[in-house]
This record gives C-alpha cells, structure tokens and sequence, in this order.
C-alpha cells in the first residue's frame, strides 16, 4: 500500500490496509474492462462542467485531451495499472493528475466514485446488451438457412426422446429461431428500461452545483436521466436483467446443444458436425466429440451461478450503496463473455453442420410416427369419437409391432380385424411425407408453412 | 391405480404403474390451480370446433353447457378429484363425459394433451403477470403518499450504513418508487411476450384437421397464435421470464424490508410499525417483533430457488416435451403466491408505518453529515480543487471529532487553523435542511425535487 | 384472528393482524408434519422437568397422558388444527390445555418456541437423512443385482456420447454404486454433525432452572446437548447440510435418468424400461415414454432450488432467531419429499430394467472402439512411443472408415500400408470381448474386476 | 491453431478450429494453475511406470528431470504457455519433448488425459480444503481471544433484531466458534471422501497395461485408488463438497460480516473495526466504512453461484467424461480465492476490533430485556404457571413502558397493582449482570459457562 493511495481517502486513517485487505478491496484487476466507459463519461462530465460554467473552459479542454491521452495509453496497452490506486477510476484520474497537473483536480467536482462507477458498469451492459442485440439475428438467420433447405426434409419428432409423429428438419430448426427470437426481445426490452443516465447523482443525495444532467445523458446516449439519486447509485436492476435474459437464452442453446450431441451419436447419426466445431481425442483416434456443442450446453451453469450470485449478494441490501455491490462485475464480466462466445459459437456450428437427410427420413419412417395420422382419419372419415379412435389405433399398433412391421405395412384386412369400416385410403395418411404435409395448420409443420414462416423471418432479420 | 386410468393410455400396458410411479408421476394434487382456465380453454376450443364445422353444433352445444356444469362443481368445491385420472386435464374431462355422454369424447380433436397444458399454464402465469400488475401500483401509491407525507423530512443517507449525507424520508421513499417501477415494466413486457396461443399446436406437429387458431386466440385474450408447434408445446419462457421479474423484485422487497426491520431496532427507532404488521413473542413479553418484515426479506430465496429449479428443469432438455416440465407448475404456482403475498403484506406495512420524524432528524445531524456540503462549498466559494477541498474537509472532520463535537459547532477561528479564506456563510450549508434544500440537482434530494417527483408519480398512476 | 391467539402474546397489541399478516404469517399449514417429533420432545422435555424437581410428578404425568391423548388424536386425523393458533407447538400446547388443564402451563417452563421448533425441525431431519441412509443401500443394491448379471456383457463406453471404448454393463452400473455411495457416506456425515439437541437453550440464553440437558438429549437419541444456545436456536446447518447431500445425491440420478432416456430412444434401444415406469401418450399409442426417469432428471431443480432458497434466506441474517427462518420448513419438506419419492423410484426402475444384450455388443462393435487397444498394442509390442502409435492408429482408423469397415476387418497387408511391423497377433485385441478383458487394472472394466467389485459392495451392503 | 497442435489429435481433421472455437475450448488461460499438481502426478507416474518395467529406468530418469526443469521454468515465470496447446497438460508434454526428447513419448503410456485432469484438478481441490482446515482454526482462536476477554461483558441478546434477553458478548462469539467448527468438520469430511486417486483408470475403461495404481495412489498421498474407471472420470463429487461447505461457511461469514456492519453504524455503535479494515470515502471525509465486512458479506453469492453452475453443469451429463466438466474449474477456483481470502480478511477483522463495552452494557440494559428472567422468577419464586407468569410479565412491561421507564426502576407497589405476591427479592433478577449470571443452563450465557466453553475450544485447536 502506499503512501498515495492511502492520501486518497483524506488523513484519517494511521495505518494503511494490510495485503490481504488490499486483496479483497481493489477492483482494478477486473474493472479496467470499463475504461472506455469511464474516460467516455468523464469526458461528458467534463463538458457539461464547461458548459455551466462550473469549471473553465481551458480546464474542461485541458481535461478532454488528458483524457484522449489515457485512453490511447490504454488503447496502446502502454498504460500503468496500480493496485495501490484500487479502482480503474483512480488509475485514471491519477495518470490525468501526472498529464495535466491541477486542472485534473476539477474534474471530480459535482460527481462521486458512486454515480462514476453506477454510470460507467451501466454502459458497459448496456455495450453487452448491444452486442447480443447484434449476435442473435445472426444466430436465427443461420437457423432460417438451415430450415429453408431442409423446408420438406422428413424426421421424427420426438416428446420424451421417443418417436412421435414426423416433422420437418426446417420446422425443427424454427423452433429455436422462436426461442431466440424472445431472447432477442427480452434483451431489446432490458436494453430501454436500463438507459437511464445515473451520472450527476453524485455520491447519494444529488448536488448543489448547477449541473445539467440532460446534457450529459444525451452526450452519452441515454434516454434520460434517473430521477432518484439514492435510486441511481444503489440500482442494480440494469445487470440482473441483462443476466435474467442470458440465462434464459443460455438455457436455449443447451436444449440445442444437447440435440446436436445426441444427434451426433453413432445412434442418431442426424447431424454431422463440421470439422471446426468438433476435436479428437488424445487416445482415441476415431473419435469426433462435438466439443463445442457440449461447451456451449454447459454455459447456462455459469451463466445462472452469475445470476444467483448478484441477486444473493443484492439481497437485503440497506440504501444506498454498500460495497457488496463491488461483486457485480466479475459476475456480469463472465457471463457476458459466456455469452457473447456461446451465440458465436453456435451461429457457427449451426452454419456448418449437414443433416443427415437419409437418416432422419428413415428415422421418422419408423416408431409407427404416424399413428396419429391414422386416429385422425378415424374420426375425420368414419367419424368415430377422438378417444375410441385412439383405441383402434392403440390395437392396430399392437397388431403391427407383433408383426416386427411399421403401420403403413398392415393390410387391409389386418385391419379389418380391429376395426371393418376402415378402406384403402387410409394408406395415403400412413406415409410420412404425406403426414408431415397435412399438418397445414398455423404453426404446423407442413412444407409450405416452414416456407412460409422462414420467408417472415427473413423479413424481420433483413 | 384403476382400471379406467390405465385404459386411457390405450390397452399396451400390461402392469399399471405402481404407488410410487402414482406418486411421482400425477400432477392432479396441484394442478387443479388450473381447473378454470382449463375449461376456458375448452369452451373456446369447442366454439372453434363448432364454427369449422369439425363438430357439430349440437355436440358443441352440449360440451359447452357441460363444461359449466363442471366449472360449477369446481367452484363449489363439490367436484371429485381422483389421482388415478393423473391431471387437471383428464379429471374434467372424465366428469365431462359422466354428465354428456358420447359428445364429450370429440372435445379432445384436433388438440393433445401437449398444447392443452401449454394453454393453461400460460393463460395461469398470464393471470399472475396482471395480478403483480396490479398489485404494484398499490405498493407505489402506498410509497408515494409516505413521499409526499415526509418530502422534507430530514434522515441521514447511508452508504455503507454509515451516516453520508442528509436526505430526506420522501426522496427515500421515491428511491423505492422507482424500483417497483421497473418491475412494473418488466412485468407487463413479461405479459406482452408471453400473449401468444399455443392452442391448436396438438401435440408437436399441428394439425390436419381445418382449425381456426386465430379464432381460440382472440377468443382467450391472445394476441395471436404462437407460430411454430414444436416451440409452441415446449416452451416455458413466459414461465421463466415471470419468474425472473419476480426475483428482481422481491430483491427490492428484501432490501426495503431489511430497511424496516434495521429502523424498527431500539438502537435506530427510526420507524414504528403497526400493531397488524408485528408480533409479539411467547416468553419475552416486551418484544415488538417486525416479522412480517422478516418473512419478505426471506421472499427472495423461495422465489429465486424457483427460478433456479425451473431453469435447471429446462437445461439440456431436447424438443418437444419432456415430462421433467411437469416440473414448472409448483414452483411457480409457490412463487406467485409468495410475490403476491409479499406485495400486499409490504402495501400494508408502507401504509400502516409511522416514520419517527424527529428521530430520523436528529440521526442527520450526527456523524459530520454536512463534510461533503462543506467540501462543495469550499470548491464552490473558494474554488479549491475538488481533491484538495476533500482534504481541508477531513482535516475540520478529524478537528471536530477531537473534540468531541460535530461541524457546525467548529468555530470559524478553529476553521481557520486549517484553512484561513473560510468565511461565515459556510455556516448555511453545514446544517442539515440547508443540506437537503441545496441538493436541487435533477433526481436529488431536494424537498422541491421530491413533491415534483411524488407528483408525477401520482399521475403516472391515477 | 380469533380474541385467544392473540392473547397468547400478551396483552399489548391494540388490533390483531389482519388477513393477509396471518397468511403469510401462519405455519400450521406445514409445520403441522413436525407433530410427532413436537410431542416426542415435549415428553421429554416433561419427564427431565420432573426429574429435575421443576415441576412436580403428577403434573408432568398429567402433561405425558395428555401429550399421548393428543398424538393419538392427530394420528387418527380427528385433530382439529387452527390456523389464528400459528404453528403446531401452539396447536398442540392448546389442545393439551383443553385435555389436561393447568399443568399444561407448566410444559413450557425453562423452554421456548425457538428451541422446541429448532429441536422439532432437527428431529424431522434426522429422520430424513435416515431415511436416506436406508434408501440409499436398496438403489445401490439393485444396481448391484444390474452388475452381477452383466458384468461380462460387452457395451460401448461413451465420452461425449461418442463410442469410445468398450465396457462392460456391470462395470457402468458399478459407477453408479460408487456414486450413490459416497451419497451414503455424506448422509451419514451429516446425519452425526446434526446430532446435537437444542433442548433447554431457551428463547436464545440459557435458562435459570436447574434443567438437565444431557438427560433430554440422550432420551432424544442425541449424542450431547448443543454447547452454544445462541447457535442452537439460529442454526439451521443441519438442514442446510442435508440438502447438499441431497442435492449431489439428485445430480447422480439425473445422470443415470438421462441414460435411462437415451438408452430407452428407438435409436439406441440399449434397455427396456418395464410397463411399470412407463406411461402412455394420450394422442400417440404406440409411445412408450420414460416418465418416470424424465421426472427423476428434473428432481435436480427442485432439490437445488431449495437449497439455494434457505442459503439465501439465512445469508447476512443477524443473530439469533429472526422470523426469516421460518422459511427453513418448506424447503426441506419439498425436497426430502422428492429425494425419497426418487429414489424409491429409481430403485423400482433399475430392478425392472432389462439391458439389451445384443444391441449392447453391437453398438460396442462399430465406431473404431477397439482403436486404443490397437495403440496399446503397438506401444507393448513393437515398442513404439505412445504419440507415434497414436498417428498410426488414426491412420488405420481413416484407412477403415474410408473403407466403410471396423478395425478387426482390415486384413494385414492393409495394416502393412501403414506399419509394416504389426503382426497377426493384433487381431487378438481388436475384438471388443478381448478388448474387455484385456482392462484388468484395479478399477478397470474387465468382467472379473466386476465381478470382485460386486461382491465386495454385496458385503459392504449385507 | 497451428500445425503441431492439430497434429496432437491425429491426422484426421481437414480444418483446424477456428478462432471461436479456440476461445471457447482452450483451457490454458484457467488451468494453468494446476501445474504443479500436473507435474506431481506426472512423475508419480512415471516412477511407477519404470518400477512395473512398462518404460525403462532411464526414461523414467529422462522424465523426471525433464519434469523438475519445467516445473522450476513454470515456478520462474519463464514458462511459454501456448493457446493452440490447449491446456496445461498439453503444454507441460509439449516443453517436456522439447527438452528429453523421444522420452517424453512414452510418459502417457497407459494414462490419458481424462484421468490426467480428473487427478490434478482433484489434488487441486484437496490442497484447498487442506487450506480450509488450516485457515478455519485461526478464525476460531480469534473469536475464542474476544470471547475470553468479554466472558463477562453484557450486551443484548437479539431475536429479530429487537432486544430480547442480556447474553454476554463472549457468549455471542462463541456461537460463531460452533459454526465454524462445523464448517472445519465438513472441510475435513469432504477431504477424506475425496482422498481416492483417479490416476490409471486411463480414459474410462482402465487399461491393459499391468500398472501398480496402489503405488501411484500412496506416492501422490491418497488413500487408495478409485475403484471404478467409469466413476473416476467422470466424478465431480469432490468438487461440489468443497463448494457446498464452502458455501455453508461463506453463509455463516455473511451473517457475521452483517453483525459487525451493523454494530459499526453510528446508532449501534457496538464495535470498532480498525483502520487496517475499514476504507474512507473519496467525497464524504468522514466516513469510516465497514468495507471488508461488506465484500465478506457478499462472499456467499460468489461462492453459491459456484456451486449453482456446477450442479447445472452436472446435471444430465451421461458417463462419462463430456467437455461440458471442462465448466468445472474456474467455479472452484474462484469460490476457494473467494474463500481462503474471506476467512483471512475474517480472522485480522475479528483480531483487531474492539468492543465497545460501555455502549453494549447500556444497550442490554434497555428495552425490558430482563422480562424473562421476571416471569422466571414468578414461575420459580410464586409457583405461577408459565403461560400465566408471561401475562403477569407482560402487564408489568406494559406499565414500565407507559412510564418512560425500564423494568428495575418499577417500585413494589407498582408491581403489587398487579400481582400482590412479589417480594423485593424480585429486583435481584431484574439487573443484567445477574441476569447473564444466572444463565447457567448448559450451553446459557453465564460467564462461566463461556469460560469453561472457550477452554474447551482453546484445547480443541491447541
């Protein structure tokens, strides 16, 4: 610890923090993430300054382009880091001090280590809610792709990983551009309720310098500024909502990743991943481990830790700031990061990855998927009541598997024996092509519906 | 388990499920929660029945006088649930069937169980979302009206509780405004996303029965109809994203009720609350007890552990439905219960409590309250730098606390031992109102600030 | 709010809480499942406080006939529970003062709520974690049973859910063994760290009567009276431990749950669940769905969930009892409940289970899954450096695959190709029952491992 | 990616991963801190692979030097850690063939990176919780000195954070020697469940080379091997024990660290910490802020989120080893820095803060926190039922309180007005000190109850 630091916080105090406190005081290992943001809010803040004539206006330039200086320094990875100086925001004041001498001292007026770090952490998310706004069309058009060339490509749909009825490879891959799609919403909705500008609420009650907080809300791209102080430098809504949004998308790409794994299987064999998102084994030459799938199928872990753990540290927190809240970054760092790299990945390997065509035909071809193709024309055409059609079906599903053979190979007379009134059409429902293309249904998974809903998508993500 | 339950699922099973697969596996012990709107949906999914001509009218006729007669039952609390028929779903429609006969037997066309219960969860949590819609801006209004009661009251502003800087009962209040503010949005985005109808999506694929889906929409309150299937029946977003709104805000409700249990401390007496909202103890005859404080403040584990247990559910879970999501209902059906509790028990509470206006007034006064007004002024006045203001201020602080005494009590002699240019008018912002009044600054503490805000408050929510 | 509850707080509460303080406020509703365990401690309670001379023997045999009448009462279901009397102590207390009069009053003497609920809910506990440590041994022992009968049958091994070495069945079940016994070992652990009674620390300090705790803790079943009344009525370990336990002990069956699934999908058709644990499709006859596993591999959430729930409610929570902890309850009830439904469950189902012998060996056979053996060999036989017999390996495996051929079906001079120094003899290891039986390594997957294992977890489990 | 990593996994890729992809695999960036482990169990290995005659004795010699020079260039900082190498192991073989040469191809023989990482990452854990069992006994002398020193000193005991009964301040730091003497047995039991050696069982199955594991096992100071490959490899246990009686303690850290924020805060004025751990406040000069009681605080969420991400992480995953158990390190290494670091700052705190004696004394004495004792004395003295005693009790409060003041200053004949049998004897019980004395109960507050506990505890960690 030395002497300047400790100078910081005023005379008051006769011995410094030992190591350990220092430890686990001093944010500046993690923090300096934010740079960007804090030298970008400094600046706005010092223009406002000049603006309302609380400091000069050779002061205010004096600090604008001390600032470009720590900046390029920071840029340039030329830039000093002292842990003793805690914080990124006195790291940069204090190399702004050694540019440009006193004016630097102004540069504090009218502001707080409060409201600087509530500004300069709001940035930094509202940066990331902009990054997964930009990363998440891409990932739905990957998928939009991928349904638009396998429009009519047959495979089984599955409820609880058994066969159930057949769909479409690009009904299938729709369903998560559904999923992402609210991703994207949630984050777009996040992204508005958090751009309200804390700086200027100093350090918890407001000012009495004649500040302009419109000025320096609208400089750095905010909506407004936050109208309750204690509110702004106690508010971590901005992060947990950010989280609370990747966590639920981070939920999605593991149902997708968890597909992609089981469908690489010897088993499944439904999708091959290219060779950039899969890797070998240092023992086992044949193997092909879909890596990246199963990466990004464990991503909800962290991000979901980095939730609980900012809304455990939030809880019962007294106003207005207490320095618990310093646990919010390295969450929020982490799992933006988790997050940021999991749509890349994904947007890659779902670019990448060929289905299997023949396997999932042939798949879907099995489990006897058209049962309920068959129940349905036992009520469409002889008119039978829903639950006694399914009876018949369950019989003559029996009568099949005893066979060793599928539905669509039962005879007419077979089928006479469970239920007579049943003719030859009935064959034209038992094929899957022919079911995949009667669910014509909004929603369904018919050709034509696939093709049609990949074509709004589009329009949307153009 | 009966015979009639196993016949349900078709004639295949040789065994019927034992106590312990009963157990685990019925849901009917709470999802009967959802009887009303699991007869609404019918209702509507028969009139559509009826309006495609898929059943006819008669037999419409009769499942829709059935279906009342059942809610009726429900109502009265003379229907009998049995856990041989599973769920919700099946218990009325076995009563349906008790009381029409044959007709009851075509409700079930061209729907599965699969959308049926994405229906009525959804259209259950849709219910919550506007119940915690409503709730909220009571508790608001409840904060409001303290707001504008104390909006120049004068308590000490805390940050790591300890005294920072005088700010004022209202602006405190409104701080809390602001937050219930944002969950009030988050809800009611929750509610706009999640208003899309799974009804019709059947159990994966759609249909290739003639459904109208915009119809069983606008007939339920949906916006439109959910436009992918396999999504459609496999999705619990709406479920999540409520759960996450709530989590957020029962951290607000943690930090408020952490607030009022620490006032209601003889050490603090800052707040007294009403005799509804204590208790007293079994052996300690004195005690005052602010347990429903306590219970709120305890909320946000229960609801975040939902969250958490949904969320871990969900993780890794291929499309389309998997029975693990049989899993959503009890953690969000405790959830709720436990936001809208904590919402109106927290209403009363605001309402009922007495702040204890001198006692906060005399805790402001204490503690070198006024430092930063007092570094201000020195900036302001004498146009010291900030940093170097900071130091004079901690030097009168250290000078103050020798001696045993607090700011405004130094005289302007000893004042001048540290720093000679002082003159009298600091005096005016040393005392806490004058404090309070100078924080004019947009979202500061001013009591100006704090009816303008309270104002507009009231017509954001009249 | 009946006039005599809140009588039992004294006097000094002018209005009682209203309808929604009792709400939230009330325990009964759950609390009630303590009863036993209540009124075993207040026997005890009352036979020490006879034999301490504290009250005299014909009240305290008054308070044992009437603590009898009043178990009897409730385990007959003719107990009449009212919700304005709060939690089960004061219900029974009550009841015990209707049967038995005065010296009812005298039951409470040298004892408070505090440390009769922390004594109650400890209780209640314990005899969850025994219940583990008896449910436990039975799962272990089926997967036993699994082992033995296949401990020589030939299955793939799986990293990534690719083929990557051949196993044995027992050798798999046998993981699981080692899994759920540790499970067995943490349960034990925790079930002596909580097994210290909390009787007779009072409301928080200690009690003036001559009680005797090391008399109602050894009558209790506990080892010692808890040696710190402060910890004792505000611990909440023992639950908090328990849930650990339990839920690393729900991770375990999530895994083999997610096997289970997997292994009961039409593409692996590894095992047959029986009729037992598998339901039907309402829609779809021909399903046969793991259920019972699915809702095994969920029970990870809910257990999680109720772990973080009570964390997170006891975080930052001052000393001693605050009303937060009444939270404690439901958690643990939830979970417990769920951890002895799942594994009794799961123990019906790996009992029922049959593996499917020769789609076992099959699926062993195909994917290159000999590939390590081959290395291996080369290492041992021709000396060459394991990296180097690595690449050749992966050159044979290319030369197979592009072949559309396994390992064991290329011939020699193919393999000449590559190294022209492997001999006939390799033939020898790439058969997956060499290959098995090769692994004889402590810990390894030969047959005869297997069997070893298996009996020494039999003596372990006799 | 370069050539030579690419080569690593056999010749078989036609792409190298890109860009995404070696972000989101490598795991150098984390791992690289088990390298002494890595190269401790390394040579282990390799002495036992030249004593069963798999390597030759002078290769054996070659590795392990090659492996002390790496070592000793990692500990010098001179260590080039390579991306594309992917992960620790990969780099230390990689630098060892640069240094032995062709040598260094034989170490993996009979080894594979699945039991490699599962030994350094289980050898990792367990140096952590040797760390725990070191650094919890420290934390208890501490609290045991204070408890020593204020055996006797009064102060109120709280339930609800309001004054309920006098307890004595040693007696209170006592409590938190019980809670983390549990959390010292749970370090301890979870270290001996985890002491099995993972290091042979190969990449799942166990291996055909006649390896010693008992040799390896007792040389790297385990136990004994594990005893399943299967298990071995894919267990995670050892990991998420530590976390959950890392969180259980972080829980407990939190609850203290919120007693010494409150008791800091001006109205409490209980404790001072010392400068060495409190922090000032850049604009408020006169702050003193309980800064490393706060982050402490907020310890539990980083440690819970942990173990949140963990267990979601683990859930599901088939055996056995899937890359998603790659999520496993940086939760543990972060929660054991978070940890160690807590207990460390939680220790000097706990040493160097005063008591403030005087304030408590005054404290304890308010708030009628005698009433116990009182109605004690009317059951003891005058034979009053207790439930009458508690009416009786709270009468007398009643009329202290609408006389401004506190119970010993009631005269007799007030008492009389309301049970005319009190005698003067009554007033002995109503001060503090007799009342903490009289606590004599085992495990009650009585001073000397505290001394002999802390001569107990001081034996115990002698």
């Amino acid at each position: 610890m030395t002497k300047s630091s400790n100078a910081m916080w005023g005379g008051r105090f006769a011995e410094g923090p030992d190591a350990i406190m220092e430890a686990i005081n001093a944010s500046i290992g993690f923090d300096r993430r934010m740079a960007r943001q804090d030298i970008e809010g400094s600046r706005a803040h010092a223009a406002m300054l000049a603006a309302t004539g609380i400091v000069t206006a050779s002061d205010a330039e004096a600090i604008r382009e001390g600032l470009i200086t720590v900046l390029s320094e920071i840029e340039a990875g030329t830039f000093q880091y002292s842990t003793a100086l805690e914080d990124i925001h006195m790291n940069v004041e204090a190399r702004l001090t050694e540019i440009i001498g006193a004016p630097a001292g102004r540069l504090h007026t009218a502001r707080s280590r409060n409201d600087q770090v509530a500004l300069d952490f709001r940035m930094w998310v509202r940066d990331q809610a902009d990054a997964a706004i930009d990363a998440l069309p891409r990932l739905m058009a990957a998928l939009v792709a991928q349904a638009e060339a396998g429009a009519d490509w047959v495979m089984p749909g599955f409820t609880h990983l058994q066969t159930a009825q057949p769909v479409t490879w690009g009904h299938h891959m729709l369903a998560y551009v559904e999923m992402f799609g609210r991703d994207l919403g949630r984050m777009k909705d996040a992204r508005a309720r958090m751009n309200e500008c804390p700086l200027g609420t100093a350090a918890l009650a407001g000012t009495s310098f004649p500040i302009d907080r419109e000025m320096t809300a609208a400089a750095l791209g905010f909506d407004r500024p936050a109208a309750n102080s204690l509110d702004a430098v106690s508010d971590r809504d901005f992060a947990l909502e950010f989280l609370s949004a990747a966590s639920i998308c981070a939920m999605h790409l593991s149902r997708l990743a968890e597909e992609l794994v089981i469908w690489s299987s010897a088993q499944f064999r439904f999708v091959r991943l290219s060779d950039r998102w899969s890797t070998g084994s240092s023992i086992m030459p044949q193997k092909r481990n879909p890596d990246a799938a199963e990466l990004l199928r464990a991503k909800i872990g962290r991000i979901l830790g980095a939730q609980v753990a900012l809304l455990t540290v939030m809880k019962g927190l007294p106003l207005t700031y207490s320095k618990d809240m310093q646990e919010d970054k390295e969450q929020v760092f982490d799992a933006a990061d988790s997050l940021m790299l999991a749509l890349a990945a994904m947007t890659g390997m779902v670019s990448d990855m060929t289905a299997q065509k023949d396997n999932l035909e042939a798949a879907a071809s099995s489990g006897f998927s058209t049962a309920t193709d068959l129940a349905d024309w036992l009520v469409r055409v002889l008119d039978l009541p829903f639950r006694e059609a399914h009876h018949v079906t369950g019989a003559l599903v029996k009568m099949a598997e005893d066979a060793g053979i599928d539905l669509p190979e039962l005879s007419l007379e077979q089928m006479h024996a469970v239920e007579p009134r049943i003719t030859a059409d009935v064959f034209e429902v038992l094929g899957v092509r022919n079911s995949v293309a009667s669910r014509t249904s909004y929603g369904g998974t018919a050709p034509d519906n696939v093709r049609a809903q990949a074509a709004r998508w589009k329009e949307i993500l153009a």
